[in-house]
C-alpha cells in the first residue's frame, strides 16, 4: 500500500515535476481534484491554503509545510492529530540578503547618491553617525537557526551582535543574549533592530508602542518575522515623529498591506511583499524527500513542530 | 632632534587633533605653512596633494599615504629617495560594505520593489535568472588584502569566487586562481566582475571592447579598483547594447566625472564619487603611529611600496 500525497502550493506544477524526478518509492502524487483532500495521508502545503481544508482531511498523518511560518496552522482550536514539519536552514542566507542588502544600501546612502546620479552631481555624503557597519549594535529578536545566520552574517561585517531569547541562554554565535523583560533596554542600546521572531501568543504586539519609543534618533528597525509583532500604526507615528529613524518591513498583519494604510507613504519606510526569504521549490523538495525517506522508516522527521510551544 | 611632520590631507584639523593625542616621542606637528614642505621630514598625505609637493620636499624620509591607492606617486620620473607607505587592511571590510550593497540591491531588486511602494503595489518581482547570491560566480580582478577580504564576504554568502593575478599562484580564500591571459574566458564564465587592480602600466585599459564584450548577458560589472583599468566609452556602448548588465562604478580616469559623460544617463549603471572605502582618519592615525614607531626605532615599515613593482 503506497503514500499518497496532495499538493497545495502556488507552485503546484513545478512541485509536481520536482517530485516526480526524485522518483520517491511507495509514493503516490495525487492531482489538484479536491476530492483527494480526503484521500491524502501527506500533504506539501503552504499554511495559509492548508488551514482551511484541514477539517476535510480524512487521512493526514504528516503535513510538510513549505514555508518558515507556519502559524496559520497553529490557531489554539485547530487540529493537532497529525505531525507538521516546517523548513529550517534554507532561509537563513536569503533573510541575511535581504537585511544586509537594505542596510548597507541605508548605512552607505544608496539614495543619496542615486539623487546625485540623476543631476550628475560629484559629491560624498555628509558624514553621519554611522557609515559602515563595524563597530554597530544589532539586536536579534531571536536566536533560531534564521537568526543564527543573520548573526554570523553580522559578525562578518563587524557588528556586535545581541539576542533576545526566552530562557537568557547563551547561543553560538552572539556576542550576547538578553531576555524578553531586558527588551526596553536593549532596544535602547541597538542601532539596528531585527525582529525575527515566530508568531505566538507572547509574541504579538511585542513591539508596541512603548517599545518603538526607546528606538535611538537614528535606528533602524527590521520586521522579517511576523507581521503582528508589530503595531504598525505606533511605528507610523514613531517615524513621522523621527525622520532620521529607518524601517524595512517585509511582513504585515494583514498582506497583502491594504493601499490605504498611511505607512506606504513614508519616506522613511522600505515595504517589500513579504519576499525576504523566498520558497526555491528545488531546496523545498530536497528536504520533502528526505523527510519521506524518515517517514517511511519510522524515523523522527526534521524541523518538527510542537503545537505546543509553536515552533 | 625631533622629527618634523608634515600634513597633507583634506581634513587636516581632524588629523592634527588625533595626532597630538597620541602624543608621539620626538615629533612636532608642523602647521600648514607651506614654507614647511621643505622642512618636513615625514608626510602624512593625499598622493594627489603631495605628488605636485614633492619636488620641493628637500628633507622627505618617509611619506604615510592615506590612501590605499598610490599611483599618482609612482610617475616613471618621479622621486623614489624616500619610503612611500600607504594604508593596507582598513579598506577591505568598507569595500565589501559597498560591493555586497550594490549587489545585493541589484540581486534582490530594490529598485524594483521602490517602485511598487510608490504606487502601493504589492507585487513580487518576476523570477530572475539570479535571485540570490548562492551559486554565482564571481570574478575579482586582484587577490591583495582587499580583494581577500572581498573574497571572504563572497564566500559567506555562497558564491564561487574566481580570481585573476599575475603569477597564477593559489590565495587562500579563492576556489580558483586564473591568469591575465586567461582573463576573456574568465569574464564569460562570471556573473559579477569586480576590478580590485592598482593602477600599473599592465592593468590600464584591462578591461577594454573585447574584455567587455565577454561579459554574460546579464552580468554585473564593478569597478572600485582605477578609473584608468576601464575603458569608459566602450562600456557606455556595451551598456546600450546589453539592457540586462549592470555596471556599478566608483572611480574614473577624470574625476570628477565630467557632467557631459553620457554614461551618467544609462539606466543599467551606478555611479558614486569615489566613495567605496572612505578613509576615516581615527584609522589612518592608528596606522600612521604604530609606523612612527616602527619609523623612530629603523624597523621595517607596514606597508611599504616597492617603486619598482608598483604596489
Amino acid at each position: 500500500m503506497g503514500h499518497k500525497l496532495l499538493l497545495l502550493t502556488k507552485a503546484n506544477e513545478q512541485y509536481r515535476q520536482l517530485i516526480e524526478a526524485q522518483k520517491l518509492t511507495d509514493l503516490v502524487l495525487l492531482s489538484d481534484d479536491p476530492a483527494n483532500i480526503a484521500t491524502a495521508d501527506i500533504w506539501l502545503a503552504e499554511p495559509k491554503l492548508a488551514a482551511p481544508l484541514l477539517p476535510h482531511a480524512k487521512k493526514l498523518q504528516w503535513l510538510q509545510s513549505s514555508f518558515a511560518g507556519i502559524d496559520a496552522l497553529l490557531s489554539p482550536r485547530g487540529r493537532k492529530d497529525y505531525r507538521l514539519t516546517n523548513i529550517k536552514g534554507i532561509f537563513g542566507p536569503l533573510m541575511s540578503e535581504y537585511l544586509f542588502g537594505y542596510l548597507l544600501a541605508h548605512i552607505r546612502g544608496h539614495h543619496f547618491y542615486r539623487q546625485q546620479q540623476r543631476q550628475k552631481n560629484w559629491q560624498a555624503q555628509p558624514p553621519m553617525r554611522h557609515s559602515t557597519l563595524q563597530g554597530m549594535r544589532l539586536l536579534l529578536l531571536g536566536t533560531g537557526s534564521i537568526a543564527q545566520q543573520v548573526a554570523q552574517t553580522a559578525k562578518h561585517f563587524g557588528m556586535q551582535v545581541t539576542g533576545i531569547n526566552r530562557s537568557g541562554q547563551a547561543v553560538a554565535g552572539f556576542d550576547q543574549i538578553e531576555v524578553i523583560p531586558r527588551l526596553e533596554q536593549a532596544i535602547n542600546d541597538a542601532d539596528v533592530v531585527v525582529n525575527l521572531l515566530p508568531s505566538t501568543p507572547e509574541t504579538r504586539n511585542i513591539l508596541n508602542a512603548p517599545r518603538l519609543s526607546m528606538l535611538k534618533e537614528d535606528a533602524i528597525l527590521m520586521n522579517v518575522g511576523r507581521g503582528d509583532a508589530l503595531d504598525l500604526d505606533a511605528l507610523n507615528a514613531q517615524l513621522i515623529a523621527h525622520p532620521l529613524q529607518q524601517a524595512v518591513l517585509d511582513v504585515f498583519h494583514q498582506e497583502p498591506l491594504p493601499a490605504s494604510h498611511p505607512i506606504w507613504d513614508r519616506p522613511n519606510v522600505v515595504i517589500t511583499p513579504h519576499i525576504s526569504a523566498p520558497s526555491h521549490p528545488e531546496q523545498i523538495v530536497d528536504i520533502f524527500s528526505d523527510n519521506y525517506h524518515r517517514f517511511i522508516k519510522g524515523e523522527p522527521l526534521l524541523s518538527q513542530i510542537d503545537f505546543a510551544r509553536g515552533y
